[in-house]
């Protein structure tokens, strides 16, 4: 046992895997939970979501030592200054949020003295969100990023560093503007590509929805199912994490513009000693251990 | 038994499938292949790879009442040039291009009188090429698209039709030019994307390759997955798709600048309608059973 009594703050798909993977492992005495829709708290009674769900936020992280805050970034700060008086004195809080400055903006200045604020975000998820889409196996071999913030507390990170450890997560620290430029790159930007690309294509009145879906074996199929996620989380992290994110986007313009000029004037070589670098990247994430390359996409063939 | 003998000319992920999946079905008497490189053909002998590998593209297709063109689309016409004095009477000669206007420009004139041209396009792929990198099931329940061209024999095509449902494809036929838009909708635009956007991590100096790979959990992987398909291939397909892949991508860019403009702004409802409408597509390709909803991604959890 790590934690006496986690808060999970906002039950969807993070706060349900938490949940599953902390009594997998054993890692807190009691969970409470709270969601601001009485439906959500209706679900994760009805399938055994925390120990003990609450009707108020402020019934659930009394006497935590941990609270999580899994609710999306844009409403983290308000939900900081709500919780803030109830909270027990050297409680950690921390969050899951993909975006880390405007988070230690928002939620930081509520937190009254004595109570240490310790910023994460584990890099895991799936298409699906809601109280009933968690299971204990989404952190597994994934990372967990947490941050530091000015007079963190080296045990309350300690504390925080084994818990993610054991719901599975590899767990690294990093400076916040650090984080947001590198999630601006590897996830923020692509999602905004990915949501753009399904969009023209719903948008094409020539090649009718049906077309598109029936024949999406190859490339779009792989954007929809990142342009699946959560509307209003991602409404959040690009407008959090907007210095970014905008800044990478106008990167991969620059480029498309060179790679779609190569396209018109017909330069084969610029394309290939391009498309041939990028091979490379997906070489070392197989290597690295961050993806399969089961031949099939576990679509369950029997190679 | 649909041909008595087929002939696979290049010897990479499709044609090493197609002869897995027709020694699995029985669709062939006798399966030649040829390989312009040694290496390849030294490779098929070695893993039994084709019951005849033979050392030059004459042998192979003589006598072959199916020849199959799985050589990247920018050498077809070069290949057909070169076969087409060796061809049976009556053949019937396909391709697996993923690209079909060019293709047929390309190597139509060359078949001679009494030979059937038949163009097709099997919609599956893994990131993987090459000899070894072929399977059986490839083709499962994945849609192959037949091509009409004028004068196209209605036998030779029902046969062809036959023999790619044998081998696990839902076949539809469709007009070369449409098949050139959905592609490029589909796959062809969504490709160059992602090769885009992996270029843009690899070159951005900040965020180093290592963390680029690292922390690449959520969108970015799906990326590199897509952007670690074989180069030449793909040159190919954007040099003789040129009008439809640039008309999407155009298509696009704007969309995508309007994204960026909200972001900007701090339009979240126009995020979150646009991210709320693209959802929906990705549940229509999930009922369409096009992709598995397993919530994670065949990593092999035991949720």
């Amino acid at each position: 046992m790590i934690y006496k009594r986690v808060a999970l703050i906002g039950l969807g798909l993070i706060a349900s895997s938490m949940f599953w993977g902390m009594k997998r492992g054993a890692l807190a005495g009691e969970v409470t939970g709270y969601a601001r829709s009485a439906e959500t708290r209706d679900t994760a009674r009805r399938i055994g979501l925390c120990d003990r769900v609450c009707d108020s936020l402020a019934e659930a992280v009394q006497g935590a030592d941990l609270v999580v805050l899994c609710v999306p970034v844009g409403v983290m700060g308000a939900v900081a200054a709500e919780m803030a008086a109830h909270l027990a004195p050297g409680a950690t809080v921390t969050d899951v949020g993909s975006v880390k400055r405007e988070v230690i903006n928002a939620v930081g200045p509520h937190l009254p003295h004595g109570v240490h604020f310790v910023p994460g975000h584990p890099l895991a998820g799936t298409e699906h969100s809601g109280p009933e889409s968690g299971f204990a196996e989404l952190f597994d071999n994934r990372w967990c990023l947490l941050v530091r913030v000015p007079g963190s507390d080296p045990q309350a990170v300690a504390q925080l560093h084994a818990f993610w450890e054991g719901l599975g997560s590899n767990v690294e620290t990093m400076d916040a503007d650090h984080h947001d430029l590198v999630l601006a790159v590897t996830s923020h930007a692509p999602h905004l590509i990915a949501y753009t690309m399904v969009g023209v294509a719903d948008d094409l009145g020539r090649v009718t929805d049906g077309e598109v879906i029936k024949y999406s074996a190859a490339g779009f199929r792989d954007f929809t199912r990142i342009a699946a996620s959560d509307p209003t989380m991602w409404r959040d992290v690009f407008l959090n994490n907007k210095k970014a994110t905008l800044e990478i986007l106008g990167r991969f313009t620059e480029e498309l513009f060179a790679l779609q000029r190569a396209i018109r004037t017909g330069d084969g070589d610029h394309l290939h000693a391009y498309f041939t670098r990028t091979r490379a990247i997906r070489r070392g994430i197989i290597e690295a251990g961050q993806d399969t390359d089961a031949p099939d996409f576990g679509r369950g063939s029997t190679r």
